[in-house]
């Protein structure tokens, strides 16, 4: 029985819309193409067991068009360092795995039903099922990355695997505490998201036996970069082009979820508005014009701009940790993805 | 900010009571006896963080008095090899925390609010903090094996980490189902069970350098004494004498778990019996008196005696896999632990 055989051979990566940030991730989808076939082929294999429900479940999220960003860091960075190997594009399916792996549970702690704008897997299959699935698929990315055999790479990996894990306990210890600080809340991102960007980019460089700044560049590159992308997402959920991202508004807001526009309007707030947000995100007591009353208080505190600003500051950041490397294709095409994560907000 | 001091120092394995199982236990405890206090002491570091809520979560259950049964294995297993390094010692802090990691994500997966005796942790701090802190516990079991720096290991308890899943997610599907056959059984438990004694053995000689006819056998004693060792569990779970493991009587048959007893109970009764089980386990309509009912029904086929006569199958093969190492104290103990499985349920 060969689980394979059953499974349509679907699992392409959608394609953007051409806009703007599209664009931008242009230059870094040409550089990747070619090793990021070898990598979506890996994940489709590796997603494959004579237990039905792992590739029913894994599929459902690896087919519903993500991205694959991660991925395309770790592949991108290999070819900057001019790795010359094959194992770069298991590391990137590792990666990919790991992040399908914090996805799926997830969905399970934030009690989330939607996910890159479909059911979330969790309310097809259970949260019993997503849990272990995305044991599975964590257990699977370690294989990949021991086949691949550099101690160095698993040494990354194996820290982001346990700092991610460390980053979500925190969001959760601090879910729905409008008194989170901006310094708390960074904290939680650095390890949550910044930490799988950062060693997806690092391990591009740990393999290729490149001097130590240069890892050390692509480290500090990755995690602002990460940071930037969270908080742009963060900046989305309070904003009405985030629908064309898979999705939708409000979503932190009825998760109680205290992102940095939160913070900011809090602290930035009237007694009366900060009851509001203590009533709606720590109570949970949410009423139909709350949405749009929250988003009418981001307005009126430029909590919006002032996150973009704030993720500005971090996409800087990684841009400057690359001028190590000069002008090449590949310093471009990783300096164009700060561009492209900044203005999925315009 | 060091949480380690804020964390009382009573990671201590409770006693075994002193009875046959516990007897056969002691030359295991003995031989392993200062290895296992530095297996402890790195348990206890391991599962520090910053972040509050993960030592205490994991400490709920690491102070819980478990047995170490595994990490006992993997540091008899590189005694049994002649091993002379210290890494025997951190791989077998990391098998612990796969187990532990297991534990908490099977009690979200199982809702079980009981665990060796006590409240288990998605009671007490919930099904999110679980899922994530179990991450984090795995996390760290790989960041531990990749300090040790054996790739065979890291291959070893990697694979093992999959196939583990994997089997979970097999009982998952199999779960109510009267239907499922003792080989689709041996299939789950071979998976979600031996793989980590298996691995928990084998990491043992992998590390030692020794001949691979050694590692074989390690293996297949492993393998076959997790068999076992879970058969065992399945019958106390419907005998009186479980309370004293710190297991209550009934649970599987509460949470309509499929196990052997069950199986051949199943096969070996008439319709009406049949329909009880379905009604019981399928249906999950459980009334006061059913679980007697249930017991009753177990001894009417001797259920019990045959699934305790199958483990002892599965204890002389692990018994003779360690015949080729010859009579020697590491070999004596690793070939008590069989006696001490099967020896639980009398």
């Amino acid at each position: 029985m060969n689980a394979k055989e059953r499974i349509p051979q679907v699992g392409v990566v959608v394609p953007f819309e051409a806009n703007e940030a599209a664009e931008s991730l242009k230059p870094l989808v040409e550089l990747v193409r070619a090793d990021m076939q070898a990598v979506n082929a890996i994940i489709l294999d590796k997603a494959v067991s004579d237990v039905d429900l792992i590739p029913k479940l894994a599929h459902h999220l690896i087919d519903s068009g993500g991205k694959r960003l991660r991925p395309m860091l770790t592949i991108a960075a290999a070819k900057l360092c001019g790795y010359q190997g094959t194992g770069h594009v298991k590391l990137a399916a590792s990666v990919e795995f790991m992040h399908t792996a914090t996805l799926l549970h997830d969905d399970v702690v934030d009690e989330s039903d939607f996910r890159r704008g479909k059911e979330s897997a969790r309310l097809v299959w259970g949260n019993q099922a997503s849990v272990l699935v995305g044991d599975f698929l964590l257990g699977q990315a370690f294989r990949m990355m021991v086949d691949v055999g550099s101690l160095q790479a698993l040494k990354i990996l194996s820290d982001a695997a346990a700092i991610i894990a460390e980053g979500e306990v925190m969001q959760l210890a601090a879910a729905k505490n409008t008194a989170t600080t901006e310094d708390d809340y960074l904290a939680i991102i650095d390890s949550k998201t910044a930490a799988l960007f950062s060693a997806a980019a690092e391990v591009g460089a740990a393999i290729s036996s490149r001097p130590q700044q240069e890892r050390a560049a692509l480290k500090s590159y990755g995690r602002n970069l990460g940071i930037a992308f969270q908080l742009i997402d963060d900046a989305l959920d309070y904003s009405g082009d985030s629908a064309r991202m898979g999705k939708s508004v409000g979503d932190d807001f009825r998760e109680g979820k205290i992102t940095l526009p939160v913070i900011l309007c809090f602290r930035r707030g009237t007694e009366e508005e900060r009851a509001f947000w203590t009533r709606t995100l720590a109570d949970g007591e949410i009423r139909d014009d709350d949405l749009d009353n929250a988003i009418r208080l981001m307005k009126r505190h430029n909590a919006i701009e002032a996150t973009i600003e704030r993720a500005r500051h971090y996409g800087d950041i990684a841009r400057d940790a690359l001028a190590i490397f000069g002008a090449n294709p590949a310093a471009r095409a990783l300096t164009d993805v700060i561009g492209f994560c900044i203005s999925r907000a315009n």
